[in-house]
C-alpha cells in the first residue's frame, strides 16, 4: 500500500495512493486505518513529505561503491549524523541554494519511516518497527561540511531534505533494489541496495540501541557513488525501484523579505 | 515571569511559577496568555522540561575558559551540533548511564527557548525571538564522541538533555551571569556568561542564517571549563544566576524489559 500526505485548505492530511487516485486515509497511519473518500488524482493534489519526524537520522558511508570512490575503508560501525525537521520538504518543492556557497550536492537515498516506537530493538525485530519506505535526497552544502567538523550547517539548511513521494508499506526485496539519482535527465548515481555496508535492519537496530525512535522518525540509509554538484535551475530525480520517483527542482535562495 | 510545564493526569500543561506557587497558564505561551487558576505549590507538581523542541541546537567551544583548558584557539565562527528530542528530560528526572561506557560527562549551560519563528534574523533583532532562558545539561558520552567523528551517539542518548526548571522571560544582565555545575555538592564548573566567545544574540542570528528556528526550539549556549565525569548515583545541579537550579540524578541504564 502507498501512504501519502497531501495539502488541504486546512493544512495536511494523510492519504492512500492507488494507481493515479488519491483516497483519504481514515484513522491513524501508525495504527488502525481504512480507505476513506476519494480525494482526486495525483494530478489534482499536492503531495507533502510523507512524514512528520522528531528526528531524521542519516547513515553516511554506507555503500561500498561510495567508499571505493572516496578511498575509504569499510566502517566497523554505522556512521550516523542528523538532519533537522526544518530541512524536510515534499515532492516537487524547491531545494533552495544558499547564498555565498559554490558546492551543493545531491545524495539520492532509500529512506524509511518508523511506525512503532523502537528502543533497543534486535536486528530480527527491526522490520516490525518500519511503517514504510520512500525516497530521499540528502542535500549537502559541501562548502560548509569540512570546515565545520560537525555537519549541522552542511546538512540542515531549510529545504535540504526532500522526502517522498509516498510510503510504500509492502516493499518486496528491499535487500536488492535499484537506487538512482538523475539530474536534468542525466544519470548521476546508480546503485543497488545489495551494496549497503549495514543492512536496513542493522541500521534500525543500531540507532535504537542509542536513542529511542518514535513513529514518524525518518532514517536515510546512505547514498551510492556519484555524488555531484547541482546548481539553481537543475531538476533532481531520486528513483527507488518499487517505490517511485522524488522530483525536486533547485532554485536560488530568495531575497530576504 | 517564570513559565513552566508540569505533568497532569492527561499529559502536560503550561504553567506560571510565582515564588513557590504554580498557576495554570491560560492561552498560548508563544502568543497571548494570562494567569489562570492556582495549581498548587512547587512541592505538589512535577515539573517537565519547559519546551517541546523540533530541534536542540548546541554551541560548543563557546567559553574562553573551556578553550583555554582544552588548548584550543578561539573559533572564528560558532561551532554547532545537535541533540535530539528523545534526549530531553525535565527537572529531577534521571539521566541514564548507558551500558558498556566509562566516560559520561556533565556540561552545565545557559539555554534559551525560541518564542517566535527566526529566519535570517540580525543580531540586533535576535532577542525578540527568544521566549525565555533556562538551565540545561549537555550530557556527553565521551567514549562515543571521538571514534564516531559525528557526535550523534555521543550527544543524543535518551535522557541526555535535561532542561529546566522553568523559563525566565525577563532575565536581566544575560551578558554576565554566573553558570555553575555542582555534582554531589562539589562545584565542578563555575563560569560567567561574560566569558562567552559568541554572545546569545550572535548565536541566534548565526543559527537562523542557516536554518529556520521555530517556537519551542532550544539553543544551548556552551559550557565553561570543568567538564568532568559522572557516575550512577551522582546528583548533578546546574545553576544559572537569575533563573534557578536544574537537578538531575544519574542512574544506571535499566535492564531491557
Amino acid at each position: 500500500m502507498r501512504i501519502c500526505r497531501y495539502s488541504t485548505d486546512s493544512g495536511a492530511s494523510w492519504g492512500i495512493v492507488e494507481d493515479d487516485a488519491v483516497w483519504a486515509l481514515d484513522g491513524d497511519p501508525y495504527d488502525a486505518f481504512r480507505r476513506g473518500a476519494r480525494v482526486g488524482t495525483l494530478a489534482d493534489v499536492r503531495l507533502l513529505a510523507p512524514c512528520e519526524p522528531s528526528k531524521v537520522v542519516c547513515a553516511g558511508r554506507n555503500y561500498r561503491s561510495l567508499l571505493k570512490e572516496q578511498g575509504r575503508d569499510l566502517p566497523s560501525e554505522p556512521f550516523l549524523f542528523l538532519k533537522t525537521a526544518n530541512a524536510v520538504i515534499g515532492p516537487d518543492e524547491a531545494v533552495l541554494y544558499p547564498k555565498g556557497v559554490r558546492d551543493v550536492a545531491h545524495e539520492g537515498e532509500l529512506a524509511l519511516v518508523i511506525g512503532r516506537r523502537a528502543q533497543q530493538v534486535g536486528v530480527d525485530a527491526a522490520a516490525r518497527h518500519i511503517l514504510g519506505y520512500t525516497c530521499a535526497n540528502d542535500i549537502t552544502v559541501r562548502d560548509w561540511q569540512h570546515p565545520s567538523e560537525q555537519w549541522l550547517r552542511a546538512k540542515s539548511s531549510d529545504t535540504h531534505c526532500p522526502v517522498g513521494p509516498w510510503l510504500e508499506t509492502e516493499l518486496d526485496g528491499v535487500e536488492d533494489l535499484r537506487v538512482r539519482t538523475v539530474v536534468n535527465g542525466e544519470v548521476r548515481q546508480d546503485g543497488r541496495t545489495d551494496d549497503l555496508v549495514f543492512s536496513i535492519p542493522e541500521l534500525v537496530s543500531y540507532v535504537s540501541a542509542h536513542m529511542t525512535l518514535v513513529p514518524g522518525d525518518v532514517l536515510l540509509t546512505g547514498t551510492p557513488a556519484g555524488i555531484r554538484k547541482v546548481r539553481p535551475g537543475d531538476v533532481m530525480e531520486v528513483e527507488v525501484e518499487g517505490i517511485g520517483t522524488l522530483v525536486n527542482p533547485v532554485r536560488a535562495w530568495p531575497e530576504q523579505a
